[in-house]
């Protein structure tokens, strides 16, 4: 099992940069480390001085680098099905589609990362997986999918299962069944649906694990970061991702500008107050560690190495959801939104949280399943419900 | 019909700020026109000054504004998803789901953001809908859909009707549509196919017209985001996209920082000769157009405004695609990218081509379909295959 780490911030603060520097921490304590991206632009191979390939290779003792690319990941998860269509249907249909022909479609690229994160990590290869996204709304996309899609299985499973639809199809499932594939429907066989229900369910409670899955916050002294960054911390706990931790990148300039002015940069930095942007920052994330980072100065990455949090420590940030069952109360974390940003629903059977555009259907424990919210309240960055 | 303007560039080149300069000047050409932000985080309103909400509305004479919220896409896309249901099925099943209820998966932000944009351009309220997206591989991954799509379900219609698996399936089709839908399955009800497939034709077309649908690059001086730009380029084309011009920000600083420095600003400028980077980028980039825009200096828009191009003349910019049936080739614009980053393959009927992480499976004219390609090489930043 590998500690999956990942970084959100808005674009331009240096999150991909981030990941390198983390990365490259955890190899030099002697962790095995992935490093992987997806970008597939020359961006991150010219930060990293190297160009990825879309299979780990050795970068330096103890860090694996990789590129993934959707269109590879796309074509051998293809063969896969294949594989699994030639063993469960009499007469194959798509092993006449080539997976080089298959285009990308949107979210192929979220579910397809997700899948390869989740085949390092059971490789047992990896110590650790530092995951460089595309974007902040992919990276929670990408980890609330075994959530979201459990909730469409459960839901839609029972539903179909008790509707008219259901007891009218299914006198005509045993037939089809036993006309496509070689043998009649046995609950065996049924049990590849039970197969992926139970992948999204170690997804989900690798991710809801802080010792397993964690985000860290990225932002610069610009209000505008600043504000982002509080946001994406509150959409985190909506998908369940526990976030350890700020690292403040206190590069005024770009890097690239930095390295031009050379010795004109103190004078730069000099109208800045940085402790004052520390303590704002510090202020606005309370309680979580801020690490402050410094630019990066061609290719000396040591600075920024030592700057990294301790990535171990994830024992006192808050958790997204926490259950008291005597006082019948479920405090669930949402810093950096108010009461009129959350919008909390019970039409269907479970509670649904809808927050920075992000639906969390509410998993309650059997005691308060199917009960009603009593009333719900903000206190300390928690909406606290009561049933 | 509107036009649809959009912007490509590595995070932190400024993008957003493109994005909305551009709806500001064609607002104050006389234009009535829709920005549409995908970003749900307050970074977005904090630069415009204004809170957007799901629906537009005015912020200028002029100028709209909306921010696409998925959840609130996806629900009241579900609301018709419910009512085509009742209409066509005699025993309804969803309706007992409701829309408030419905998680995000990945790919659907895409996918609802472009039949937004789809329903703004049908409405004819809008002459332009500039479209700020969450990140170039989400935008073009959004703008190729239509076409991925359609290859889809051209290439599974297709190898379904004419396999063992659809003969066997057809004597089932009949009894369950009768069952579940009102009425037997006649032509005009399986047309609902086609209409898919005509929304799907339309958005293609829409798409591969420039005077439609158009791309823009933004770049700083930062050889990377340089590098980056170029990359999208040529990705671009990949989806079929027309890339009008580049928009090269000639902020050295971020726009916080300068306003921090106020007169010092000068001295920093000094150390950057401006015009050697506006001739790098000039070289780069030809044949296309270069605009040189300035920083933000406070709320300050007109001097960005100033210095937009003009997004009309897309004339002369290459196309992604041209035919020559006399010397039965096709040249297909592809800048950035060398041989060894392309792979052609013909394993099915139609040719594909890769590169950039995206595929693009060529649809050629009757005339060429289904033949061989003969030859294949790189010119001018063109790929030449001959039939």
């Amino acid at each position: 099992m590998s500690l999956i780490l990942t970084f959100l911030g808005k674009d331009g603060t240096g999150r991909t940069k981030v990941a390198i520097a983390a990365a490259k921490k955890l190899a030099l304590q002697g962790k095995k480390v992935l490093l992987a991206t997806q970008d597939t632009s020359p961006a991150f191979g010219l930060l990293l001085g190297v160009t990825l390939s879309p299979d780990p290779q050795e970068l330096s003792p103890n860090l694996y680098g990789v590129q993934f690319q959707t269109s590879l990941l796309l074509e051998r998860s293809w063969e896969e099905v294949k594989i699994l269509e030639a063993q469960y249907l009499r007469m194959p249909l798509i092993k006449e589609v080539y997976g080089q022909e298959l285009g990308v479609l949107p979210g192929m690229d979220s579910a397809l990362a997700l899948n390869a994160i989740r085949e390092y990590d059971k490789s047992g290869k990896y110590d650790a997986i530092v995951y460089d996204g595309i974007g902040d709304q992919n990276t929670l996309r990408m980890f609330g999918m075994p959530e979201v899609l459990s909730w469409y299985l459960r839901r839609f499973q029972n539903i179909f299962s008790n509707s008219d639809l259901g007891r009218t199809l299914l006198p005509f499932l045993q037939p089809i069944a036993s006309a496509v594939l070689n043998i009649n429907l046995t609950p065996d066989k049924l049990s590849q649906t039970n197969k992926a229900t139970n992948l999204l369910e170690e997804g989900r409670k690798a991710i809801a694990d802080p010792n397993r899955v964690a985000a860290y916050l990225v932002t610069t002294g610009d209000p505008s970061s600043i504000a982002t960054a509080k946001y994406l911390w509150g959409s985190a706990q909506q998908v369940g991702l526990t976030v350890g931790g700020v690292i403040l990148n206190q590069a005024i300039l770009p890097d690239w500008v930095a390295g031009e002015l050379g010795e004109d940069l103190g004078q730069v930095y000099e109208k800045f107050d940085r402790d004052a942007i520390t303590n704002t920052v510090t202020s606005e994330f309370a309680p979580l560690q801020i690490s402050s980072i410094p630019h990066l100065v061609g290719e000396d990455w040591q600075a920024l190495i030592n700057a990294m949090p301790d990535f171990s420590q994830m024992a006192t940030v808050p958790r997204p959801m926490e259950v008291d069952l005597a006082t019948r109360q479920v405090k669930l974390f949402l810093p950096s939104f108010d009461k009129k940003q959350v919008k909390l629903t019970q039409n269907g059977p479970e509670v649904t949280l809808e927050a920075g555009d992000q639906r969390h259907n509410i998993e309650l424990p059997p005691q308060l399943s199917g009960q009603s919210v009593k009333g719900a309240k903000f206190q300390n960055n928690y909406l606290i419900l009561s049933f």
